[in-house]
């Protein structure tokens, strides 16, 4: 089985789960009750709050910060100060409620990506760098600007693709880097 | 009288003020000069600076830094990864000048947010997440975008309201939510 | 010769080169293979990745991440929270190629502003607070927004100033604030 490597100055609280293989890296925080899966990475200075999931094979770069309710499956990317919220209405004062957000397997978030609650990342979609994302995201979109709005669609390995509408609903991209044709919904 | 919780892996510098009840968490830095408040949180890897003032019940999430020359009142929200500044000219080489930027109470300014100094947030505006502020902000203002503009006007609660304009030349919204009536100037 | 600072709470890896004069505050890191100017400032919770490259007289603020590709000419400003990044296309999984960034000499970049790889910023050019930018930058240039489009011309000191063409395809801009002529080729 594959060692949990911690670097000395992180600080990991008693009742967080880290899966074999993963690495936490300088100055982060994973606080009790964060469940991190296989194989994962938490870079330098990065925050894990209590009630959080990541998946396997997951990568949070540097200066990241992910909350309580934020749900995040396998093989995703984290960019570097990534910023993820839970209350649309924030106070310093009152109660805290918690909109839940989900990223789905193989999503990329671009660096310095804001994530705001209550929102589904679709799988291997592509936020990119400097987004602000206020809605949902389809599956294999690519989006963009403040607030994010959709640009085009991306393959697996992230290539933007002019695509094709399919008879049945679904939209196919044949990407020229990689091979893969991708087939999924569109909204 | 309420002790003050300084993490130990928190720096808080010789000559900084903490109110009592505050709690300055991981990896922050809060340096001489500095004048926190009562009952406020400086959050991880955050950074008070020199001159700074925060008022009683601030709450500073992770990864902010408030720069001297910035002043926050009372019950003031600063999201997570929110950037102030205080030089609107900066080179590496040179002298550096600050103009200052003023929060009010009962503000918040969400996540990844970034303030251009010179301003002044008004009491209880709404800083949406991802907004790259660049003028003054009214009370009660709700803003967004970059640059930031007015999209409307939120309740103590935060709640988006629609309101009414009073002869008198002030607004007044009527929050459905927590049935707060606030009145308020308009710019 | 002046000595290098390092912070006791810093990392800074065996193999990183730091020029004399030079200070890496708080919680800083800087990786074997990574190059320091002299009398350049890290400053607090940043991250300097192997292979970069910073000039002499660089200051970057705290909380900023420059990766491997990214390489730093003299006296250029970072602010606080800048994100850096090095790949078109990330996904957790498969490969990753670099793409190079230049920020050439004299460069001011503005708090939490995002710049994708590939890209080259042009001596004495000044990236707003908050921008993203996605395409290269003119010397002299001002540049704002999501993505980040010329606003106008600065001078070295930072003022933006009308300017006048020359027929020689130069730009010059002749500064109200500190009497400096610029002349420079535009694009």
């Amino acid at each position: 089985m594959k060692e949990v490597f911690v670097h000395p100055t992180a600080v990991v609280d008693e009742g967080a789960s880290i899966g074999e293989g993963s690495k936490i890296w300088h100055f982060a925080h994973v606080r009790g009750g964060a469940k991190v899966g296989k194989n994962a990475i938490v870079g330098k200075s990065s925050y894990i709050d209590t009630g959080v999931e990541l998946g396997n094979n997951v990568k949070v770069q540097n200066l990241v910060s992910i909350y309580n309710g934020v749900k995040i499956g396998n093989d995703v990317f984290v960019g570097p100060h990534v910023a993820f919220t839970n209350d649309l209405h924030p106070r310093a004062a009152g109660e805290w409620q918690i909109s839940p957000t989900i990223v789905e397997d193989g999503a990329s978030i671009g660096a310095n990506a804001t994530i705001v609650c209550g929102t589904t990342l679709g799988n291997h979609c592509l936020i990119a760098a400097g987004s602000v994302v206020i809605r949902s995201v389809p599956a294999h979109a690519l989006v963009a600007g403040n607030p994010a709005t959709i640009k085009g669609w991306v393959c697996k390995c992230a290539r933007k693709i002019a695509g094709r509408d399919l008879p049945s609903g679904t939209h196919e991209i044949k990407c020229s880097h990689c091979h893969t044709i991708n087939v999924f919904e569109v909204p």
